[in-house]
């Protein structure tokens, strides 16, 4: 996808996956671990490790999230990513910073660590592999939308 | 990608991921279990169930495949896929048995379950995450390749 196309979030994220992907983490952007929680980058590490990452292009974008509580349930660590003018005072001491920009990343400052459940662990994983798999699908088979439906 | 870039197996394991698609099972082509085992259709259901369907075009093609008994311990069934003039007789009545198409496909015969153990399960439910997201990232973010290598 040409960058023009892109919002600035989705140039973060961009970024980002690309930062975590050369770290061992596989992405998946957009990524939905409940009803009404789309994530940015939903990262998965080589042991399984859960991680989660919003992207914020602005103070306005940061302050209308209301939100990002709610994503905690759902990973075990939790980073912002934004980029090098963020005002980044505004940001909760406790969570992860990632800086970024459209082309690559770094960790700032580690998210702390708060272990899923196993159980919401496997669920997670299984969707996410169901996910990304069907997404695929529809990049590798053109025939399959006229079939099945856009992928939600 | 256009039918004529494919080969024969490859167009029967689009009908059979197709199909399988529409009965809720997610699936990867050419998912790598083990080192060393490719198999042609790797499909995870909504419980986490896993099955592999191997495509053969031709008597020759499945005469040459030696490596099918080694799949069995990956999956919870075995598929076999063919088309309508394939010599069925050949294969071994106790594994599954679909009939496709490029377009479409049918199971003709269910494959037995052998249950995986939950270990082995869970370390191919990531691995099927993990490949599934990266070989989508390929094709969302063009800048990947130059970055990190094509994915294997």
């Amino acid at each position: 996808m040409d960058d023009a196309q892109l919002q600035p979030g989705q140039l973060l994220a961009r970024g980002v996956a690309r930062y975590l992907r050369r770290n061992d983490f596989a992405c998946l952007e957009e990524f939905v671990p409940r009803r009404g929680l789309r994530t940015d980058v939903y990262a998965l590490g080589p042991g399984g490790e859960i991680w989660v990452v919003e992207c914020k292009s602005s103070r306005a974008d940061y302050l209308s999230d209301q939100k990002w509580q709610g994503y905690l349930e759902f990973c075990d660590r939790f980073f912002w990513a934004v980029d090098g003018d963020f005002p980044q005072d505004l940001l909760p001491a406790e969570t992860g910073l990632i800086i970024a920009d459209s082309y690559d990343a770094e960790i700032l400052r580690m998210g702390p660590e708060t272990k899923l459940a196993p159980a919401r662990r496997k669920k997670l994983t299984l969707k996410f592999a169901r996910d990304g798999a069907r997404r695929l699908q529809g990049y590798r088979d053109p025939g399959v939308p006229a079939l099945t439906g856009p992928e939600a």
